[in-house]
């Protein structure tokens, strides 16, 4: 049986359904997190949700998930942009690996149009909302070992 | 009942199944195109599957779509990354348009790393094979009005 | 008497009154080409108008113009930006050939402000919408030997 | 009955005529308003001409025109590609305001490519000498309101 | 007793009250140095208040202050991001020199980011409104030897 | 009554007195702390002093601070230059922010020239000194609905 | 025996001969290709010689000569320069594959100086005129497997 | 007698051993720390050891260090590379500080290029391995006042 | 007998003497003044010295040595770097002129290091001090015809 | 009889055949030199063959070839990216002159891609390992005047 | 046993000790590779040293040591910063190779901070003065072959 | 007695008078020097007149200088714009040094524009011709102590 999915949002986003929602909609992280916790039900996935605004934090996750997870879906938020760190943690993570932003990140200023995380990703969703965890859920569903 | 959903590949994407496969995958265009058949219909969706290797012509297609399609997912391949003929036709879409690559551009060679087309799009997934197309037909089918 | 004038137009204008009426304006393709039918008339001149969403058909256009016409006014609309082979072409015309855009380019995004085909063109005109053709004729009749 | 339309020439521009003829034509200054006269007579409009080397009177006029003026016909020169304080003052201009250049500036020096002006500029027209202030004058007394 | 405190204003503040007031706001520039008046009355200062749209100008009366003054409250507007020759005189000035800008700049088109003269101000303000020449002056005050 | 204004000081800030003291001055934070404090008694209001090093508890701050404040005063240190993720929280504070610098950041190394967060500080006040936090905190003084 | 060799013009190329004979030479295209065709068979070798002025053509023959083809000899003219499509059409043909330019591009203006296409061909040669389609030919033979 | 020497080292760290090892060996982080006790003993020296992933840590340990620390050997991993936070609160660090890196950053993607703690490290040795820290150490001894 | 050569100095150079003595020396304006009259006559040749804040003027005092004089000596000072009108005016003017600057300016901020007006000017002087004009009316002595 | 053409090799180019033989091939210089001896006999010509590792050394034969040669073949190899001083010499050398590269430069790290040498070539070759010599000799021969 | 170690010194290093002491310390030459041979006795090495002006030497002694070396510690001094020659020499040295700088060239000028070298060295070291060599001698003696 | 000034040429310097002269004018290197001799007699002073072609020698001349010399003229040709070796030897020469070239290099193609030799020149004089060795000389003789 597979381990779980680490589904780990950055910076801000315990702010998710206040802020801007005119960018990122009306739902709430818990929102967010119920979602996942259903998507993965279904796909026979656990998943295990987290979210801070600290940079080492996330890093940390990482570092847990290579032992304890088998896949992880991470929206960076303000970290995708700067963090050398965090790339260097998602590089030593050989599993499936997805980044998801609720917004499409090219359609805004420009100094959110380059991610560095984007680098190591299996892949990256960016536009789709909540949506685009469940896509990244299902994603790596298919991408595990059977 | 809703119209079409137009399903565009652009250049090269003929070859799908035979060029560098360790990037593109073994799946033939034809297998793309059945599978978004399928997940379309499973959602009470119809496609309109097309492919060419001409700018001119994915840029009419868009716009046939203005006037008989419900939405548009698109591959532009090559064009991605040059051509503002192709963004100037998207921005005249006003229904959900979603922005698909087989590989995750950003990985790749940097002239990769910048679609022009990724500034009107609705959405992007790049880097989940031909399930991406999938993911991309579920995200319109939420997106369209009741 | 003098050959007839080449009007050409690139991508999406086919679309003119229908595409962002805000930038545009109202008027259809149709009506500009009529609009510069009537001023051609009344200057002593012919136009041959033609709308195109193909790079190599506007080159095409451009090589066929130098045998059987006396100048260019041409709109290439996304091909401005991006088109070496058409700034080719245009190069080996050596009569009168004067770029319009409808919208000031320079008032857009930063991707439109670079026009490759103005490094060639007698003249450029920019925001004067469908009047601008009319300008560029007025001006190529001045610009024909006597 | 509509207010004056300010015709305004920038450094060197009293040259005109004696500096560069390859480049600028063989027109006096003199010569060039005389045309402007005729040409806004005909539409039943006035013109004010007034040339200057100095950025800051460029500026004033500006103003003035804001107050008396019922369009601007400029050539900022030199200043088109420097000046931040001619642009803030054209932005407070609300009426039509159209940018002439008697040379096709995208064909000159790389510094000559990218006016500051266009910015704010209704229109841009390049390339046509003399002829670029009369189309200006034209255009102008087609935005006008009635 | 001090020496006045020259309090220079660039081009364009002339329309304060008029010009974009939802940039700018709504008091003219008059309102503006009668506020400085007071302020540095209340601070035991005296103020010299000037405008000008000529750099010429404002270069010169930053040489008048070197003889005449004992502080520069100056907001260059335009000249800010363009002028060197304002900066080089306002290095010549080894006084308390503060750079005031109304509107925060840096939010505003990049080609407003980057002020030249903040190279050698003292310090700068941005964004506080009239109220930054207050600031300056208070600011001023204190930086003043007893 | 207003709620209580936040005083948030970035990394480094802490040695404020022992660092560099030709850059920052002689005072220690304790000392600018209480001089805040004073201000906002003299004009009253009340503030909440803090400083952190780590860029995620300065985002936790500050969304306390859009429940509990009504205004924010903050010196983002070191992050102003690199932090997405400050500024991203910043943007969804909507009550008036202020960021200060001790020392005028234009006149140091490049590298200490562009904030992030002044694209979205209400105002910025640089080279002030200690002073800079009483003139902010008067700026939003005056910037609180009565 | 082997496949026939593709002798592959892109846009303009048809103009050899009258197209600023300056910079390109007298010798038609059909010159061009007659030589080719006797080159090839001096070496035991077949040629296919094609020209388009359309990007999607010239992919597609790019995509017919990895069946039918042993070798390319590629001259993309404008394309050069901006085609990612052509690129990967060239990236996914396996054998021998030679970028000509009939002038050598480094000596003219810079947008002319970075082929994209020079990143997958085997070899570049510019600047020998039609001659330098004869050496390809001559280093195709010799790449061609005994 | 010395202060203690603090050896510290940033995200991701903590794998060391684990993380990529042909691009960083073998040896764990543990391993490499005790290597750094022998060589200081050897040199009469004693060593403090830590690691974290969190930026503002690095900040902290670098303040204690100016109190309870006679030098540091720093690598920042990759903070290296993004943080002005800690470059500041290593300049404000007046004793001997070497910047430790154990692969040759220039040998690698080009973010890893240019650290911003070189701008203020004494020395930078970069590609030793464990050895680095060793040499670092060795350095520090020499530069101690007797 | 020929006409005189112009001597123009631009912003600040009135401070000659004054302003930052270690960078411009202890010499007013009117001692280089002086020393430009000797040197002219004893090359048989007469000055006309001026100096100017204002870049209209410097233009307007090239465009009255077109007519009145033989050769200009020209230090723009602030100008040199920003002026694209005295750039025009000067290419208009063509007999010899000699651009001097007292400083080296390629060793001051890199601001000073590009000159405008060296693409038109003659010849180049910087760093020699005073002494520069004196080499500058020599040069400009031996390239008036005989 | 016309002079002897120069083979001039540049630095490194002594180790061909054993320094990475999967970029440069097998054979040695002696090898090339040879081939070049021989194909320049068939085409009724003289070569003349040098290597050297010092820039002055390849600048000095090239300023003997322009009394003592009819033709230049050239590998300038790390010189042909930074020497302005070789690229003076080739400009004064005004006869053919062909410039090789046994590799496809463009396909190799950034800093190969770009030629100074190109500039000023007749022809460049890139990628057809020793046979490239030969095509460049044969050039030549056809370039001579008969 | 172990063939002997290179010691490569660049341009200008034969003033050592006289240049800019408090950059490059007060040792000379002699006394560094004095320093050089008691370190690598220690160690049961030998070392061959040699100081050169001459880029084409530099790369000589490099192809030497490829026959006659078992590792190279170099200075390139100002060649690191532009000879693509001398790297191309070091990417065919296959053993130990350590660049070695007197001054941290990071805390230089801008022009100082990006060595070509570093890409092909095993391992940089810089800021250590003359100490520097003797860590890289060490270095290279652990990664010899026992 | 002051020492001798050496006048050191660079690379091509040796082909005066045949190169290009309508850039470089008619003299030889010989009546450059010859110039040189007779100036610097008139002045009081010898010179030693040197050419090379070689980087490493015009180094080794700046070191003898230093201890044989009083100053030098120096114009480094297609070394200035490359030579970071050069300049480090120059830097370490602490008399007058002044750089000469024969054309304005400004005007040039652009790789000509920026010297680094510039950055520790005393002083730069472009576009004179032969006649700038002799003003430098005659600078020199002026900065002298007496």
């Amino acid at each position: 049986m597979p381990l779980p999915i680490y589904v780990l949002n950055g910076p801000n986003l315990n702010l998710l359904g206040e802020r801007e929602p005119h960018i990122y909609g009306y739902e709430t992280l818990a929102d967010v997190e119920r979602r996942c916790g259903r998507t993965a039900a279904a796909l026979g996935l656990e998943v295990r949700c987290r979210q801070t605004n600290h940079e080492g934090k996330l890093i940390e996750w990482v570092h847990e998930a290579r032992k304890a997870g088998d896949g992880i879906v991470i929206n960076p938020a303000g970290y995708s942009f700067t963090s050398v760190g965090l790339l260097d943690a998602l590089k030593a993570f050989e599993k499936p690996k997805i980044e998801v932003h609720l917004a499409n990140i090219h359609k805004r200023e420009p100094y959110y149009h380059n991610s560095r995380i984007s680098q190591t990703a299996t892949a990256v969703i960016a536009g789709l909302g909540p949506f685009g965890y469940e896509c990244a859920l299902q994603a790596i569903s298919r991408l595990l070992p059977d």
